[in-house]
């Protein structure tokens, strides 16, 4: 997405016809990959940017149990077996829901969206098959709609690496909210919104901006810069994940116990500090694929950029995030350390690609103090995150796409989104901010983070106020079995039957809890 | 293995020497990469080849870890030292009889096999020292034999990557039966099935299939298809790991206390649920080595077919398997999750180059219910398998070689196995299951696992039962050191010391089990 | 580094402006990677050997995850907040230090010691800002800077994969002594330490070894062999690590309990073995990284050795660790296990590229024994090592570099470190050990060895003396604090709040300890 018609053959990644175009292509007529790809340059360098893209893929699918980790260690283990399986269940959940419905729906209309003269792309294959709900000339696709994608012209090489590419990317926006609703969510509620966000909620806004729709065209149509553009997501995944777990978290409510009658925040201290940080470990490894690997192309050098200042992100937020914690409250709080690198992640999703190793910096810089404030904010606010996700991803999420808007220094992005005389090499600069000269980006890059906020937040606000009024009960836990933790209830188990086997150490608040970490203000 | 001959420059991967046949290759005399390949097209392709095999090695010896901890979560603690440990020390040992024994009997006897007109590939560098215990003529090697292999002409860059990827598969046959005859094997009995298995146990099976061996042979020999095919080990190292699991748990007997008097079996619950967790996802990430690096090719794009088809089938098992074991007990139980995804995966091993991704849902559809369906079975039959390995490796790895006789769609695989004319292109269609068409895949599908469950099992029945005879005191570790834990008797520590740390907490039962996860039939 | 002239285009790897010497190149000009590497054969291996670099560089920054499991692992639950926390804080902190300072002092004098007819190489991008503080004719930099070296003409997709790359590597020396000592350093020292690791104790032997300076000249200076050669870091890396953790654990002292009134250790049992295990099998997958991508070339097949010699010395040390724990205490002691197959990777990594697969096993074997007395001797000596890392990073480091100047075969190697006719092929034969005819190898790995036992050493041991003497308290925990453990006074926050809730269960020692896991001797 992203770029999909300038890059070749960055873009022939996920686009295997271009061999055909590029060769005589005599001996591989079948996409499928039944047949060697001839011995060209062509040809190689074609399963090369594959294997990039599936590399990049099982990196992201690792993700998850990245966030698995963070978010039953920072929860109680009486809640342990129901957190960890939330986390470990959406992916085949969320997957399966793609698979069928979610991924026709983002790309089922992607070559309408970019012209009728656009080189055989990824979309080709799923043209034969697209429809369009609605569709308004010269701004793009609103809703589209496809068969299942991966019968038919689907079962292609490149469009089933971007499949797998894009439903790893699905995975991550359908488990944020896993970690805002963890330790009072029923599981078959949890179960119908793994459903709904693999099959609309994450496609719909996939296809407004990586689907080629109307945010994508804000350039084209518009004059904003090159339209909405997000290298790997810190708005489409991230933003886009902590907007549904705000809703969630605002339909749930807070844990019983978690404000006191005064109204003020209790430390309802994670169970297992060593999980967490393994977590937000694995997270950091997954995310050089989730960042890097979003060139599409092995041979699109820029990767290498990519994966620096993503760690260089990373290593900020971590750095500073420690460092501003130990200035606010003396301490330096281990959760806070790790959703200041994993703010500085998702601050650079987005930004990336574009934006030179000190920017990285900065925006690692700002991030590892963002999300620490922002945690501290929605506390006050009443509102109960166990983990921070709705900071780490949407607040930081949000900071990633308006970044972009600020320090994209021109380098790299020349005909993104289809802008400018598209199929011509050097036809325009890159993607460049407004510190480097287009404050049109930046505009688009706001409108993107205003529709997250409004359109998206209120459409999983919906659904889960809906889900709430028609589900016997409500989608929260009974509050029995909120206190007495939910694994047994629920799950039928217990996450450490040994560890903590007594009735009384289940259903116990946790005792002379730790200090609780508040700024000193 | 798979397809030795046609596979071009596929093939090359293995075949460093290709690169002097299709180059003048003056600069590259030296296959032990002392000289960089020279700048031409084929030298760069081989080596990309050669980093797909190493990045997939890597992979799925990171499997090991996955392995050990759904073992040791799914164990109870005062064993947890033990049962990790086993998974830890099994890479080593397995490794190193591989090193010095197995590797020869697997390939050494590898251009036998494939004929005196084969181009120069792995086994060339093997051919010198290979020798033949019993050879069939027309009919394939029985039993070879190779000095160790990698002195000498083994030596080679490729054959040491594909040494690095086959030691990795073996190691997980090795693995398996730790999880089923977990908390009752004596260590050093166990130490002796691990050079068993490396030396012989692996090889001798992975010699009949991937070693060119007789089942491989059956389509040239008896026109069943393209004879025995299993791309990444449904077979040769699931199913082989599977029933070396159920003839090790027979020769042990069921843990003390998991059958009451009346013969009813009790729930010994697994005492760390995320620990579980964690494996299988590393197991999941895993597998797309396993799987899609047994292309042995970057240039052969149909990797990316396999990454996807193995995500679908882990994403359809984990699902139907959550709703499978929803719908028979009423509860999510993260175990039978976990063995949905696991046999997901395992049944999609060997048909997943061959099969359309909607072949692929459905197979993991079949094996998220087989695998539950199929633990209850095992278990009211007496037969104690604490983590279900017998059902996840020995069922669904059967089921998955009989669903590539069925699925399978021809697209891929033509002169798989050395069928047909094998050094032409186009010489025949590809690898073609009884739904499309030929129904002799089938029949070498079915022969396989024919041999699996009669030869091996036997094998490995054998093995144990004379172990047992000639330990003394048996294989099975004394009845007090199983009450108390194999922890401290056995290994010298505890894994947990300090969080049950009382001489009660050591050797008590699990106290209030959980309710019994049993179908309500 | 290593060998930075000669090879090409494996050095095009770091050395992006090899493009435009190679090609006519006008579409590349700009090194950022703004546009793509024309469609030519050194386009795509430039490109594709960068990936290889970047996917190095995750698999060694995931690394950190494998030591901070070994380490918390490996110390008691009452420290575990404390241990992985500072496994976590140092990624960050050693990598800013690296960003502002650390990579310009270590490769700011680049090309000044290659000399003016280099070609293009990484330095060259350096080389503007590279400043000299002391640089002898003919003898390389001693002291080099370079501003912030990646702003201005660092901005380079060379530049950034190598950057990354190597402050991962950085952040394993940094990360070392956290496990010497553990369980009693303060947070804030150990953040000081974490900057000046970064910031100049790496980054001054990195200089001397694989920036260009005096260490890595004994060959061109003094006709040692090819000056000291360390394929990725045995002694740059590891045993710099290790004896920094010596110096540490001096300068601390010995953990409260750890010696008895009779002097005699006490075992202060790891509390979580499973946790250890897997920080090791993450340890072992990362190290293909470490080891193999330190080839920095897809293109050049070497890697394949490299791996396989990196499995096969860490399966040699396990299994023959194993056995020799089991022979001189009975038992198989699972820390002695782990610690033999992490010695015997600590030792093959400065061989790896250099010897035959004969050699790995029996340099793995020599290390899975040196590694298990080298413990025992520490500890004798009245050294307390919680985790063994003076002994696995110290001692099979140095060991390691040794071997290498014994083992070397020649076959690999040919004009490392610039020696020879630097800019012609087959100028000489590859690196060479004494077993193999070249004493000299084996007295450049010798000096390299005593530069680190003294002058690394020293610095190592000054700044911990330094640091302890200016720090009010000094660097090592209160009494009271330690006794209670780190988690609460130090990080505010308990590692397990619920498992180990009372008072009494965090300050007790641990009672009945296991039986001392000391030789029969």
């Amino acid at each position: 997405m992203r770029r999909l018609i300038k890059r070749w053959p960055g873009l022939a990644v996920g686009a295997t016809a271009l061999i055909t175009v590029g060769t005589t292509g005599s001996a591989w007529a079948d996409s499928t990959g039944a047949e060697f790809i001839p011995a060209t340059l062509e040809g190689s360098d074609v399963s090369f940017n594959l294997l990039w893209i599936v590399i990049g893929a099982m990196l992201v699918i690792f993700m998850q149990a990245g966030f698995a980790l963070v978010e039953t260690g920072f929860c109680r283990a009486k809640h342990a077996a129901h957190v960890i399986s939330t986390n470990f269940a959406i992916f085949g959940i969320g997957f399966v829901a793609y698979f069928l419905v979610g991924f026709g729906i983002m790309f089922g209309g992607y070559t309408a969206t970019i012209g009728a003269d656009a080189v055989p792309v990824i979309g080709t294959y799923l043209e034969p098959i697209g429809r369009y709900l609605i569709n308004i000339p010269g701004f793009g696709a609103l809703f589209a709609w496809a068969a299942p994608a991966l019968g038919g012209a689907g079962y292609d090489v490149g469009v089933m690496a971007f499949f797998l590419y894009l439903a790893a990317f699905m995975d991550t926006v359908a488990t944020i909210p896993t970690g805002s609703m963890a330790e009072r969510w029923k599981w078959k509620s949890f179960v119908g919104w793994g459903f709904f966000c693999g099959a609309l909620y994450y496609p719909l806004f996939g296809l407004w901006t990586w689907g080629g729709g109307w945010l994508s065209q804000l350039g084209n149509n518009f004059g904003l810069g090159k339209g909405y553009v997000d290298f790997a997501g810190s708005g489409v995944v991230h933003a886009m994940g902590g907007v549904a777990a705000l809703a969630g978290a605002i339909v749930l409510g807070p844990r019983i116990g978690k404000f006191g009658k005064d109204g003020k925040p209790r430390v309802l201290a994670g169970h297992h500090i060593p999980m967490a940080m393994l977590g937000t470990f694995i997270l950091l490894f997954g995310w050089f694929g989730f960042n890097a690997a979003s060139t599409f192309a092995a041979t699109d050098p820029r990767f290498a950029v990519v994966a620096a200042n993503t760690a260089i992100a990373a290593a900020f937020g971590a750095t500073v995030g420690m460092l501003w914690v130990m200035k606010r409250t003396g301490k330096p709080d281990p959760g806070m350390m790790a959703n200041g690198m994993l703010g500085g992640l998702v601050a650079i999703t987005a930004p990336c690609a574009f934006v030179p190793p000190w920017a990285a910096a900065l925006i690692g810089t700002i991030a590892g103090v963002l999300v620490i404030e922002s945690i501290w904010f929605v506390e006050r606010k009443g509102i109960d995150d166990p983990v921070g996700a709705i900071s780490v991803h949407g607040v930081c999420g949000s900071f990633g796409v308006i970044a972009l808007g600020l320090f994209a220094d021109g380098k790299y992005g020349a005909g993104w989104n289809a802008t400018g005389d598209a199929l011509g090499e050097n036809a325009s600069t890159g993607v460049t901010g407004l510190f480097f000269g287009d404050g049109g980006q930046l505009v688009a890059q706001v409108l993107g983070v205003v529709v997250i906020w409004t359109v998206m937040l209120g459409i999983a606000f919906a659904f889960f106020k809906i889900q709430n009024a028609v589900t016997k009960g409500g989608i929260r836990s009974d509050e029995a079995d909120e206190i007495a933790g939910l694994d047994l209830p629920e799950m039928g188990v217990l996450a450490y039957p040994e560890f903590l086997d007594t009735p009384s150490a289940i259903d116990r608040p946790a005792t002379s809890p730790p200090p609780v970490v508040e700024p000193a203000h």
